[in-house]
């Protein structure tokens, strides 16, 4: 049995903007990819609405700075075979880094608590890592995501090319979601369920390729 | 589609004492409970090695305060139907709180947290709760454990009591997993794959009854 | 007996531009609205120099982010009856947040706190909550707080609407101690005494309203 | 106008052992203490269930530390003449620390805090401290409360000894709440309304005395 | 025997450009100002990379907030004769502050966590201060640098003129190091080892005099 | 250059009991170590009275939790070559552990912290770690001291034996200092000056041996 964690914000957990609420189960993406995959991989969804890679924002009833919680994530989900990381929207919000430069240096940070990390199990080896870059923002009419999100256009552009950069840096797998997937304008920053599962059914392959499957 | 999160320590998680290793996916006790209880309710398995009820341990590359890290696991997971909670045996060991007394307060405490938690989706009713007693600790000649948790025999033995009066006043579902399971004498306070698995079958029939299916 | 926390910075507190130091008690406004509002009620003054709405502030020997101290306030002072906020222009500093926008996020997260509080005493209700928007910032000789709060005037001058939204949003009450108050041109922040004074008289009708008198 | 803040945990909040609620204003140590010394003093009650005097507690949706969150009370109202700090009953329970020596080293921390805080206005001298033993525990009936204080009557029966030459140590204010007061056998720890008025009146000499009035 | 702290980031520290190493030991600033000054003072090194004045940064495996850490530094090394800052380039990162003014404000917070520190030994007397100005930042063709620092080059020329005017306001002792010493083009920030020994070259003399040597 | 961190408590700050103050310089053990093995190797010094191993103590202006101050250290003082572990006095407390085997775990939480250490430098090797066991408490005549340390001198007594199991498992380097060093009776803890040179002189042949020279 392999186990691949998906690690990220509300793309991961499924928000959709139509109704503030949450995509079905079967539409967000880590269960595509379960589906596709197959019962021989243990597929783990770990999203959590307004996750940045590791910057604080005390806005919610939760920590969402994704690296401080990362290492109890792994601990509860060691051993692990596969990491995917789509973290960067939430980092595009001015008050948060509100560029993709800080998007890819949290991501980097991610990086090393994995493979520094103090695994539960002795056998453990470090699991493999795969740097997804979000589709970007796109404009929207909503006033209130846009002010929030203020000059992310530009700067989630970039993420893709930054991030692949990086996973060769760091010797780890990349994937493009904005090649399979584009964010609604309802809110310019969320996916509609066609597009969550799109990113699924697009990581498979490579998926299966990091698993040697 | 049921949602059932299962927020407990290393009894949940599947350590194996043969080994210090993991029982595998199929034993562990959230997955016989979802196994039996069918693909129409999605069990979330969420057990760390260490995880207290509300108590600090720096002993570890994760945050073992199970009251810290449960609102970041909620929003995780929201919407929810169901929390069930099988903590308190490493509340056990002196340097944690030492009494069943202190368990009782930290699993109290999780239960507010659930009832006063603020929800990322407007229509979530708070879910329902379930407390599990885990199985009293028993004799080990492992010197290490038994010096870790030093009088916790006799206080775990009191947990189940103690368990069901709370579940009582504060309106939860309780489940004694000691009427089930035993812990194994290799360190007295883990499961072995059976124990664990029978965990899973015995939980089926209370959650079936909370989930009103 | 009604009780009425008065959560606010340095407006609250008192700061007096001209040398510093504090206004007289009976000057702040907190103080005049319980002179004008009578023994029945209990007002009491929470002001902090310095105090943001929810973000950081590590400048300072005390706790400057008012989302993580508010909850030991509540309790403090419990049962409450109504909760005042006048926050947000710590935020306008770029450092903070630097945008209205920002603040609104963060008095919602307050209000958030409020609403979903574990209260010391059983039979309390969560208390009304009346959002107050502090006065705009003005022009400064002050290079020092020019410097601190540089873009500050226009985002304040934004903060008396977006705050009526947020209030009738979350079925708040608002009070705009803008239409009552001038900031000081000695700092550009700051209030004198006259214009605290105006802010306690201007409150009483609303609160004696909200508290049903 | 002299300022007099009393800092202690749910004997100065007023936390009435019959119905777990609160005791009323007029009957509150730190009112009764107001009313007896005349409005040329300004007495500010900062009572918090369950405070420490310096130990951790995760028990509660707020922050019990004594020492983490008295920088920020003493913020909020400075200048400040005299502070009183009648703590270390809830140090008394085992899992806090559960001895006096615990205790008196708690409040000396709390006094050093307040000889080295940073104050907000550059004139204020230190404020003078009053140390108040609060009175001992007694026996009670209620088993969760004498779980949760196990060992508690003959320790706290020693802190006002050990508090008393810690004031002298530290040059500070002493005062024996327990000449005057007693808890009550319905939890063994609190005061009923009488006894808590009591405080007030007996401190009423010293604190005099202290503000040299 | 005379003690002197270095509290510093990289540029303490000895971070070379050209190979992302360290200096040698022997060309690092404390250590030329600890031969400079002979036997007779301990030159003690506290330089950490990315240290910051008093802002987050949860970039790396350590806490990067002066504040944060000062004091148990100041603790590790009393009794302390002298304190010299030198801080403020990681302040120049737009996501830490961005700005002169804000490592302004961040020095001048170390400034009093010195003054107010409650020191280990009962004669110690706060020790003196000095405040050192890095060298500005530079053009460099690295790309990931100018992107880091952006802006940075304009911010940090201010610094010398407003520390200087800090430390004459807080009674501090003053060192402009880029009197003596250029950041080298390779990364805009950092120091070759000819210009971190001319630092430790040019502060000898002001310690002397601080010291009364 | 080879670098060896010391990482202790009060015997490795230097602490003497005879008026609460620090021994000289070249008194403390870290300074004898320095003399002894010449200046090829540079011996850092990092003690901090009341350091513990891996617990929390909120008594002092500084952070006394080992495990989370030490990853700083080991930025700021890398590249490494071995790391010293001088701790276990302060977790004999029994409000901070109080039992030898809780020093052990906390021992072994600092290595893994050390074994996983994101280093500054690319080319960093883990350094070598040797465990050095503290000489056990006595008794004394210092009521406070005994309070503080109840139950200690058995408990103490056992941290040799159970460090040097510690060091073999975990593949470390072992010193007893109590084969060389008594602690005094003047408060039943500390080192006079020629107790704590005698480490110094003790640790040399260990430490060439450890670094290869």
């Amino acid at each position: 049995m392999k186990t691949v964690l998906c690690y990220g914000d509300s793309l991961t957990w499924g928000y959709d903007a139509t109704d503030a609420g949450r995509h079905a189960l079967e539409d967000r993406w880590p269960s595509v990819l379960q589906n596709a995959i197959g019962s021989g991989v243990n597929v783990i969804a770990e999203g959590l609405n307004g996750r940045t890679t590791a910057y604080d924002d005390h806005l919610a009833d939760c920590d969402r700075n994704g690296a401080r919680v990362l290492p109890t994530v792994l601990h509860s989900h060691a051993p692990l075979d596969l990491v995917i990381f789509m973290l960067g929207s939430n980092d595009m919000k001015p008050v948060i880094h509100g560029t993709a430069f800080g998007a890819v240096k949290g991501v980097e940070r991610l990086v090393k608590l994995v493979r520094q990390h103090d695994w539960p199990t002795d056998a453990a080896e470090a699991p493999e890592i795969l740097i997804a870059a979000p589709p970007p923002l796109c404009e929207t009419a909503n006033s209130a995501f846009a002010a929030m999100f203020a000059g992310g256009i530009e700067q989630s552009a970039m993420l893709a090319s930054l991030y692949r950069d990086l996973a060769d840096e760091l010797d780890c797998g990349f994937f493009d979601a904005g090649s399979v997937a584009r964010t609604t304008p309802l809110d310019g920053v969320h996916l509609d369920a066609e597009n969550t599962r799109a990113i699924g059914r697009g990581l498979e392959p490579v998926v299966r390729m990091m698993l040697g499957l």
